[in-house]
């Protein structure tokens, strides 16, 4: 997203999420591993608006497997929060795709993350993305 | 197990687990839904121990799934605490094995859980269990 | 619930879910440990809706364990499906509540559970719940 | 760790784990947000080894949040593998502690992840680690 005035709708998708209680630990905070549970959500449906269903791919034998991630944590998120989490797509090449998040509770940013993800077929291999998935040039 | 005193050994399996830190909720208990996850684990280890092993098993098409599952929460178990959980096949025909489960923390029993597991192909449809698995005579 | 033709409507909820790929297992089935925190969250919109928050209620040394639990699992619910999940109050006294709980898919029930919660202190031990949580007369 | 060869056995801690059923995600991979679980296993398990039992600072104010995270996945774990999870502590301040974690499937090294922890009071602000913690001159 070079530009972030005209940003392509296509590209950014936020969702929200109620914390769950059994997301929570003995602090009352969403326990970090689940954050990525939230971020594969809404990149499922960034690409669902984008007119594919993961699942669909995945019975075609097209997999995303996360090679990278990042993640830093501002403001801890507790039980019974809603956040809106953003995904953006940061990159795309024809064998990976990198995703920005943000989670954000009304106007607070709580969290920023990356990820990584990579094209694998059913064995586990990279492989190049089915071309209606390429960037559009 | 009609016979306490002479268990076959085969059918009955214990492993210790410390409860994690992610397993546990705000109050600082072990969260119901991770119950479950240990009477799979010991499950499976009895199965092992019988010298089946499930990734095998469901790699070759032979699935077990849950069909029925009851737990009565007898003392909370909370997070460090190390338990040993016992699983016990209580039944087993040519489609579905049932199971018991104690969860002690030293002499207390905490938790008392019974499963019936189905066996199915990958279809998902009812089928009856390879020979092998089939209660002795 | 005796009367199916006029429900109180506080005592039934409705949630939809989308069954989350972390949510499930190598069969591709939503995994049974987390059909409890659907239950759990329908149960706590239930609670939300009669006008108390969980939350608030907890912070005020109210809390809510879990002590029985019953669960059939009638057909498989996937990854990616949208799934309802219905709970009803069955039975309230001042010290414990009943509830039901069904997973639909369209008009298939896929699913069918119970649990009865048990009011407890900060401490653990058993307390009478407060007045304004009792079944009105 | 600036000298591999004399490692302190006290900041270096290794722990199997068998990859559980429930971890498993459709693809039968180890879901990338259990990792995490691992790692704040071995972390705990590290920091009782050196005499301090992350439960009973828990209970006597000592929190201990993570603040960023990094992972990067160079091949994928499978249900029913064991593995083992080397942490390290990399370098503590009075206020924080970066640990570095691997992943490793006999001798090949599957997964590699840093975090930073930082010291908080129970009401989640920053605060100085008790003198004990402190890093040893």
């Amino acid at each position: 997203m070079t530009d972030q005035e005209e940003p392509n709708p296509l590209l950014i998708c936020t969702m929200p999420f109620r914390v769950r209680y059994a997301e929570c630990d003995p602090m009352g905070y969403l326990h970090h591993a689940h954050y990525w549970v939230y971020f594969e959500e809404v990149r499922t449906e960034l690409l669902r608006r984008q007119g594919f269903v993961y699942r669909d791919l995945e019975a075609a034998g097209v997999l995303f497997v996360v090679h990278k991630l990042t993640c830093t944590f501002l403001r801890p998120v507790r039980y019974d929060d809603i956040v809106n989490v953003e995904c953006r797509v940061e990159r795309i090449t024809h064998t990976r795709v990198d995703h920005s998040y943000a989670v954000l509770r009304g106007p607070e940013v709580c969290t920023r993350a990356t990820s990584t993800l990579a094209c694998v077929g059913r064995d586990g291999k990279p492989m190049v993305m089915p071309k209606e998935l390429w960037p559009k040039p």
